[in-house]
């Protein structure tokens, strides 16, 4: 199988990052492919960012569909512009946040995402919200580190136990999920140092899962519901 | 990767069909080795039921994780005994219910479980309860077909088809979710009528998803939180 | 107060209906100005139809805020694009849907928001969620006729008072919500009717309750939290 | 518009306040009348304190239909007698509470409402149960000054930025619903002493957004539901 | 133990009728003394009819607790006065509500009350509410027959059946309670036909729920909460 | 009536503390017969636990009906096999956990449930959610003391009233559940320091208020909803 990993940003300088990411998980029949945008957002923080990858996002993912690709990834926790792109093409299409919340949920009872910033913590409820997940969520706490500053792994590492065992402490979290595709290759070493610490959480990445997630689909035969997602001729007209 | 997959009954017969129906999805990297109980029930439609495949599914689960599988599915929608053997083994433990409703959840709002008989509503409830996603369920239908007459696939698609459409024209589901691990090999032929009628619901395999769930939580090196399943010395003494 | 309506559509065919019909509600000291977009969608029936109205409604927002303009409504009842929006202006912004969910809510206990088509029943489930407003809600029944036949006033009353007689009956509705702002001047009509047949449901028209929620909000003082919707040096720079 | 104002106390020393409060959000067509009680409480910390206000309450409200007023604010946050008096009159009838959760909950996701007292903090809540709002709640905390000693405005401003900093940076509110009508004057100096600690929340006044919302309602045609409150020929036998 | 029930009615047509009916559920230790209001509506369908029983039931229940009784009923399953006279007395207050509510939810998962009129729905929907078990109502349906008609015991008896039924097979309830303290002595005829119907769901009988709730809190030594209800020096005044 | 407690555990330590407890409640006409395991745990803190209790509950269980006894309390908060068994017999029968719920959601909004040690308290959330009780916690903290430690009253009554306090003051609680039926004689205790703490909450024990719910449903003949609990023929083969 085919997946194609959207970054939404106009940068490539987390795409090996995000290949060294993901080739932990991918099965031997899984070939992985990730493009950049060419305009866009250098983060995405806001709605505005959001918006900004936009047309860029809609580009690769319909041209995605005509080379073949088998389902998409847009890589970022924030989903943006997932519920567009599953209207315009069949191949199942996941972000960053689905994947992580349906698998701590199959494995905990109640979780909290760890965010980086405030400013996104209402756009993450947003989602918590839409897929109707809100009773199984014990906080969404802030680490404080901008997404261009995620590269700083020791930082990024000490902040996320510090707040993860609080969230463990504090707020009943049974596992954690780090709400920030940008906090790569750090999930592992997190659930590390909380087990020696007695609080043996599991650590969620949302890059992992959804790539993971989506293999699952694929196998499958399952995509986006069209009861959900309608399509229609206008929309082919793109 | 090796996952073990116990049919929770005191049967063999339905082992070929588990097997022609998860070789679909598994993994190239996946062994799967199907096994099914010495002593049990027959069938399992209520909790006296569950109650008395308790014994051996602990002892073929414990094995499991001894013989070096690095997953273990129980095979069964109500997930019998998930809860007991996600304290005594490390490896992650699924069941029937967790998967199809993750994956329901991916890609659609709201869907609906189609149950096989009254009897096992209310347990079903409970589970979509305890994983807090009563949220997304349009409706909990019943087929009125007891486990014994699965096998009659024709009956079986039958009733499954005029159930979902009650639910997506009715209740506003969007997707379905097979409710019963033993409505095998029929979940794409319910989804191609129900596309032909103008209805395209993904239908989910429980089967199915709990099998390539499972490969998704093992490459990503995850398993049930020790904050929310404990284990004890005295456990280990079983 | 100067209140800016953007219809988000590449037509003024509606403009001439929606000022007369707000201008049944507004405030003497209250002076609307009506703008359609010149590039987008006919008619907002999917998610795509909105990212495409998406760029000429973030730039009349902007320009509004800029010409002195005290809020704005986007005239439509998926609310698109408020969110970005919202981060880009100060002024308050309200969409279709909050205004009359909230006035809805503050006048029965459980209403049902009447769709125009399947097709757009879970975009608006989502903003039911986001609002946190699920609750509250009876029932999201669909009429079947698209936006461009809702001119046809005699055909889309009768449709209207038959559908939200059976939301009264069977879902115990207590309110009607229009769920599109292209219902215009209907709402008395189709309360007077359903009072005649002995169900007095108040109907809400999510047009006028736009303009008067903003009203409130401006008289108040009151815009979107700041903490709610960031505002970054960044997106200052559109 | 004609909109009658009942000061649920047998005392007038609230009015001046509330009527200079309410002419800063009155629309130039609306005329305001205030008046107290004849028998009942100094305040309401409780639901004896309701009850002993019933009465008057009742006469007031049914005196203003006769006498032709548009529509009745019962000027408290508990609400009191706000569901018999709507069984008993036609215009339609807001207490202090529900207009500023609808205009919290436009504005922002999550917020938080400041009780006076411990006492009043189960009494609240109800009404956020009863409105369906529970959902949008981040916290209900308390300044512990009773009713009568909200006059001392500076206390009273220091008190609510506390509380206010507090639910902001602990419980996640994006907005701040000031749960007394009693807390007249302070809610945009609050607001402003937020926004300067760098905690941007809008503060929502009960009174000012109570006379908004009812003149929201009046221009919409709208009422309470009379299939929610139910009218009955005994009832005007009062 | 003495236990008062107040039946919240200027009349005392019912009384003897409820002292069969509880008699059949008292305890050998315990007294029951039922006594009916000097002044107040005939039957209670409305919120204003509950606003004027308000003073006899709070005048009846004081003295209750001067002399000597051990609890109070206020035998109706809107539970009038309920929270203000729980803020009067030291002694545990019960209405019908909450105690058939408990029953119910202690032996099945989903349960239907079944109301007298639609009148009363939305007023009992916020006890529901209130008391934070929504997720337990399957549904709320209507027998249209007012309280003065509850006397017809066989045509009550039918109209709960079919009613019953109807909840039974397609709103998903497991069990009926009866919304109307006034469907004496119909509850245990109602679960035989059901049974005998193959539908063997229990009925549940407000009246005599609400006495053996009373008599579990007085042997347990509970009454409300003094932190939900709080009392305070005035009261005392009454 | 003639009510058997199961206390389902391998040891008779505790029949005398728990006789003497229920003993404070039980009804004139009621005598209880307490019977402990021959094998299983020696307390239950975990799954593993409840499932190795599992045989004799189910023998007890049976053989009460047999021999006559009109219910059955299963004496421990989790309530381990009580779905079980009551699809076995036709009794009702009553674990640990809902009687104290319930009595706790009659006399106040939110409440606490205090547990013993981490490692429940997702055991116990599973109950508060498939009793659909969730939005009345307050929240559920822990004191740390494993079950064979709770014999040493005053430092029980210790870490009652510590945690008791801090659920009061900070979560919110109105009334304490205590969360272990192994804490026995303590409850009027932590009541009355919580009282002069000027914090009085009520603290409800799960044993005393097990016995009399099920008094309660005795008196009023109420069982298990067979639609919830279904019954076979198979099942009675045991």
């Amino acid at each position: 199988m085919k997946i194609k990993i959207i970054v939404p940003l106009a940068t490539d300088e987390y795409n090996a990052g995000v290949k060294e990411e993901v080739d932990t998980v991918k099965a031997p029949d899984c070939t992985i492919s990730i493009e950049n945008l060419k305009k866009g957002p250098q983060s995405i923080e806001g709605r505005y960012d959001e918006f900004m990858a936009g047309p860029d996002i809609v580009k690769i993912a319909c041209k995605a569909q005509d080379q073949g690709f088998d389902g998409i990834v847009i890589d970022c926790f924030g989903e943006p512009l997932v519920p567009v792109v599953r209207e315009l093409v069949d191949i199942p299409v996941i972000g960053g946040f689905a994947g992580a919340l349906m698998a701590a949920s199959m494995i905990c009872q109640k979780f909290s995402i760890i965010n980086v910033l405030d400013r996104v913590v209402a756009m993450n409820r947003t989602l918590v919200r839409d897929y109707g997940m809100a009773e199984n969520i014990a906080s969404m706490p802030v680490i404080g580190m901008p997404v261009n500053r995620l590269k700083e792994k020791k930082k990024l590492t000490e902040r996320l136990v510090a707040v993860s065992l609080e969230a463990i402490e504090t707020h009943g979290a049974q596992a954690i999920v780090l709400g920030c595709t940008g906090m790569l290759d750090v999930a592992r070493g997190v659930a590390r140092i909380l087990k020696e610490k007695g609080k043996p959480a599991p650590v969620i990445d949302p890059t992992t899962t959804a790539v993971t997630m989506l293999q699952s689909l694929i196998r499958n035969g399952l995509s986006q519901s069209r009861l959900t997602y309608f399509k229609s001729e206008e929309q082919k007209a793109l």
